[in-house]
């Protein structure tokens, strides 16, 4: 009896120890990022002396450059590119957009063409307009209604969802295939209200498709803002025979020749045994892609760091990978994977960041239960950091691929109230992030690895 | 037996029927401010209508028209000014400063004074500086290093604390008492660096005390940017006889008539049990005081819309009460709850809300265990809305001095990250504060409201 009890308090004490390491641990690594912290200054970089970063674009290549050689600073044990082509768009001269009320009097609005679209005619598009706010109402008007106008899809984002990204999944379908829907009803042109939660005058980019359709059948597509979508709809209502005019200038060119940057600290005992951490290197072209990813691309980096810089040795091999063409393309994700698969490489964790740079809440798990319990078990330990958020849920694109069976996929939930005031549009820059809130989230992101390196995955 | 399983049925029954009405009421109280709120629109005429509201100033009258008027279309059942003598204190032109390494070489640094400081003599000050951390080292240097020097007082906020307002409190009896504690040992002037954590060029005001330091005693005091402090130490360390020149122009002026706002519904079941709801409707002077306070000005005003406009019926009288002169006097805090007291009101229950509108993550509790436990028992229903921290602790200035034994002071405890990137300096601005944020604060400060009335206070 006396045994029992004396190992049962041995078990005790050795747990206790160890969550009192792991508090010292990771009052170190916020420590660390708060006070030396390296990634606002990478930020500051890559989005002031570098800026927008579209896939294959000059932005895009300096990215690459610059990541590979910072990362080459850190003391990692390998530090490489891996090639990876990808689609070159670009957008040409500034969109041009008015509402004709009657011959000769019009009305200036803001609009933007959507990434993967092709341009207007040289000289614009001028025709009707007709508003609809989902699929089923474009059917329901059919091809007599449709044919030869424009279709302005007007769904806004709903307010009174919480999360704003269930806002932007309930919308986003408009943006991503309205192309093909208005085009099966002879639409000539599609306008899309912004995914923008406030009225503002600032149109939002982003994706696109085509899927199939033939080169004839592809009609151009653009993001108008949302206070000119009031704007727009309020007229329609007055007259619905007014007519928009918008010109865009954008072109599809030849895929190109672009990188994932990869870094790595070989694991001690599980070397075979991948982590993986990231973000993605290319951004829309509007802004300068503070929040949509170099927030992720920094904060991804100085998990290595931290881990180099506080001499914490890792099991496994810990990677960061900076992904290419996630915003138009997701060629940087699947490559990566397809790699990883074709070398062997078992990954048995990734954790990506990609919601913006805001202050950290916690964590999306795509996981087994067993793994999921043992990520709550952790909470108490991330309390004094505020960070609160353990849910099941959607990690990433990037990583997205890489899902196994065993696998635990991580998303890093930032505080998601701000995020589409920014998203895909010229207001996405780096004085929109804070300091604090993108370190803390980069201590976060260290923290857990720091856990699921220690503790193994169920 | 089958009566008592009954009865116990019956009681669970109805408490999970109580649970599911909260449930609905609480999200009808987030969708309304999400998607019908008044706060925004209000917080916009305060800022960029009225713009800043020191105590006496033409800015805090006009302030306490619009919110009686704005408060009086809501149908309450009283609205009315509750008078107050305040203090007026005048910043007169901009301040001037500059370092001189020798004569005539000189570098312009950005100061501005504090709040209650009396100004420099016209021509200005100019001494050698003496660099201190804490009155610990100033008191080691004593009358003979810092007699005719003005004393710097440069520690910074501590950027490992999460919760910024712990790094402020551990910094601001710099600020408050600087010149009480230089003043003894004969300094001519004092500088403090800015209550702020990120390296930039603005200076931040704030409170200041002379104690009962008799008139001749008083030595002007002004914050100086933490980019700034910077670079005073740095030249300090490479030289400690440069001088520091500085001009400020403020005056105190005599008190002047000014008003508390208040509104409110009156309770149908105890309306002499009184449950207040209150920001400060004083500013700063130097931003238009959008987050310190016309963020909690504008929720208060928005937990007794929410009531009215979804026809809560609240038991007990719910009051809004705007303060007057938080910022420099508690004038307008102190005289409530004398009033409050002379007339035997009994006021159960208190929520301020003054600590910025961003994203909201909690409260603070000052009450007794059983209220507590009463709170952390609705955890759950806060959940969808990302509310998760509910904490003992500080309520906030104005409602302080209504603690009683039995009842509950608490204080909306939003994201604190960004908040002292703003504090009582020129950032303090409308397009710092997003809507959202602010409108998912009053959503969550009238939940409580509508709780604490529902279930009583212990």
């Amino acid at each position: 009896m006396l045994k029992k009890i004396l190992i049962c308090t041995c078990v005790l004490l050795g747990a206790y120890t160890h969550a009192q390491k792991d508090e010292a641990v990771i009052k170190s690594i916020y420590k660390a990022s708060l006070t030396n912290g390296k990634s606002y200054d990478w930020l500051n970089y890559l989005s002031n002396q570098i800026g927008s970063r579209l896939s294959g674009s000059l932005g895009a290549e300096r990215a690459v450059e610059y990541t590979k050689e910072e990362l080459g600073n850190l003391g990692l044990d390998k530090v490489w590119l891996q090639p990876v082509m990808v689609p070159k768009w670009v957008r040409g001269a500034k969109e041009y957009a008015y509402i004709e009320t009657v011959p000769g009097k019009t009305t200036t609005v803001n609009i933007c063409a959507l990434g993967g679209s092709v341009a207007t005619p040289s000289l614009g598009i001028k025709a009707q307009v007709v508003e609809v706010h989902d699929f089923e109402e474009l059917e329901a008007l059919g091809k007599e209604m449709v044919e030869g106008k424009i279709v302005f899809f007007n769904r806004p984002m709903q307010a009174d969802l919480i999360q704003t990204f269930e806002a932007y999944s309930g919308c986003v379908n408009q943006r991503y295939e309205g192309a093909v829907q208005a085009s099966k009803f002879g639409a000539v042109g599609v306008i899309v209200r912004s995914m923008n939660l406030r009225l503002d005058d600032l149109p939002h980019t982003g994706s696109m498709t085509y899927n199939d359709l033939p080169l004839e059948s592809r009609i151009p597509s653009a993001a108008i803002s949302t206070n000119d979508a009031e704007v727009l709809s309020t007229m329609l209502q007055l007259d619905k025979n007014i007519k928009l005019y918008f010109k865009t200038n954008c072109k599809q060119l030849k895929d190109v020749l672009s990188y994932n940057v990869i870094g790595e600290i070989t694991g001690s005992e599980f070397p075979n045994e991948y982590m993986l951490v990231g973000g993605h290197l290319d951004s829309w072209d509007l802004g300068d892609g503070s929040h949509d990813d170099g927030a992720g691309v920094v904060q991804s980096m100085e998990v290595l760091r931290l881990f180099k810089t506080l001499g914490i040795n890792p099991k496994r091999s810990i990677r960061v990978v900076l992904f290419m063409n996630e915003e138009n393309g997701l060629r940087g994700g699947n490559k990566y994977s397809e790699e990883a698969e074709q070398k062997g490489e078992t990954h048995v964790f990734a954790l990506e960041s990609d919601s913006g740079g805001f202050t950290p809440r916690g964590f999306h798990f795509n996981c087994s239960e067993a793994n999921y319990q043992q990520a709550l078990s952790w909470q108490e330990l991330f309390k004094p950091y505020l960070i609160h958020y353990f849910e099941k849920g959607y990690a990433g694109a990037d990583v997205r691929p890489l899902k196994s069976k065993d696998n635990v996929l991580v998303g890093l939930v930032p505080d998601s109230q701000r995020y589409f005031d920014h998203h895909h549009a010229s207001t996405d820059t780096f004085d929109a992030v804070n300091k604090r809130e993108l370190e803390l989230g980069a201590a976060t992101m260290t923290s857990l690895v720091y856990l699921f390196d220690k503790y193994g995955i169920q």
